[in-house]
């Protein structure tokens, strides 16, 4: 385990099963002095391969078999992140499909004892090798309801 | 002028008033030896500053006055971009509203030929003095419609 | 306090005065599948900012007044790193010279538990008015000496 | 080809078999208002696989048989750049060792009309499956040779 994994360190964060705690580096910021806004979307990439990876949705490399693919992301912007500070970002599954599913961010930032952005994004199962979408395997449902404390 | 400029080039450009054109560089891979997805909102910022800049939405560093803040940014992903290539990001105005308006990208791959991503933001113009929304002003709606060719 | 600091958590690190912690990012690797080579250079900036920060020697935004710019920059990679994984990246100073001083770096990876690399730097310290290097600052020059425990 | 390669261009390429051209992303300026650092090594990084796809020393992924592998990077930074412009960035053979070769390359700003930085780097031929140094190949010598018109 690489990433201090809390729960409920921000009422905001709880019910997320995956929390990822992230320093700002100083490289994050743009011109504008605070963090620039496809960072955030970095930080979500991290807990979202911490969450698959949990789930056995995670791919070897060199590729091979199915794994995710990115289809959607979307982000809104709440507060502007500083250097230093130090962000939390949750992930959690809200909805299985057929062939994807919906995953929800929220990044927390300490200094602000706030929530900096929230995230959305679907994400799809693909077959590598044919380049098309598959079901959502049986084990990783059954793993994702077993991280989520629910059925889907 | 430092970006090169088109219209047209492909029909799915075609009503961008702004295209920018952007090398695909080496280290915009992920281990997925594709450009990483977040690489993709980074060129739409390329496009959206060269938009803003062109209808005087661009400030002045250090900050002072009114500008631009991303509020909402979402991205859909419809085909990997690999090294070498080269893409082609639209940057239009889709609807201006009291103190914010929509902005609507399309990216291009030159190798793929066809579209690999289309994004939407809403910028909201700040008062960063005040850290507050301010009315989109008047000369910027009337350069917006001067380059969209219609009016808001 | 946003980065632990730790001192001679392993061996390579003894004798840094300052040495931040930072998790790997899944988006740090590239197509080879392991850390690219300029992110150790993010990180060692990200080490050099905190020690100025301590020295006095770091600038508010907008700039003004004197502070660092960087001049010369040079790494040596050992073993590759990979994700997950954390480093600790070392920052001291080994010169002060009339203008500007050495700053050399030592990045330890927990998962390799061994030194990944180590890079060193020319700082020059600049009025940015004048663009114009001036001399070290004697309080910084202090400074430096009391967190390396030690004249120059 | 996907960069425009030129010679000549500006007379610190002049002798560069090599040269790239990439616009200035507004991402890559930081807090400063200027290029970071490290976006100078991610330029001559994409120059180095351009080379080395012509010499035919760049891999295929996944990766397999022999190719590069960056075992040092130097670069001293000249002056700053800034938003809009567009680098030219050169990449040669100075030197070819037994296992290893160096390569030089010079950043040039259109805005500026000036070198911007310069940088070295030392390559070594590794075999990726056994991860240790190989002799580089007589054909790889040849090539640069060739292109280089001069023999090592």
């Amino acid at each position: 385990m690489n990433f201090s994994i809390m729960s409920g360190c921000h009422e905001a964060l709880r019910g997320y099963p995956v929390v990822v705690r992230v320093p700002v580096i100083w490289g994050d910021l743009d011109a504008f002095n605070h963090v620039n806004n496809t960072v955030h979307l970095r930080w979500c990439e991290t807990a979202r391969v911490e969450y698959l990876m949990r789930v056995g949705l995670w791919p070897a490399f060199p590729l091979a078999g199915i794994g995710p693919i990115i289809a959607n992301l979307s982000c809104d912007y709440r507060r502007p992140i500083h250097f230093p500070d130090t962000v939390h970002i949750g992930a959690r599954v809200t909805r299985i499909g057929n062939t994807s599913f919906q995953m929800e961010h929220t990044i927390v930032s300490e200094a602000l004892n706030a929530v900096a952005a929230e995230a959305d994004s679907t994400i799809v199962v693909l077959d590598y090798q044919a380049k098309r979408p598959v079901p959502v395997p049986p084990e990783v449902r059954k793993a994702i309801a077993g991280l989520e404390g629910r059925e889907f």
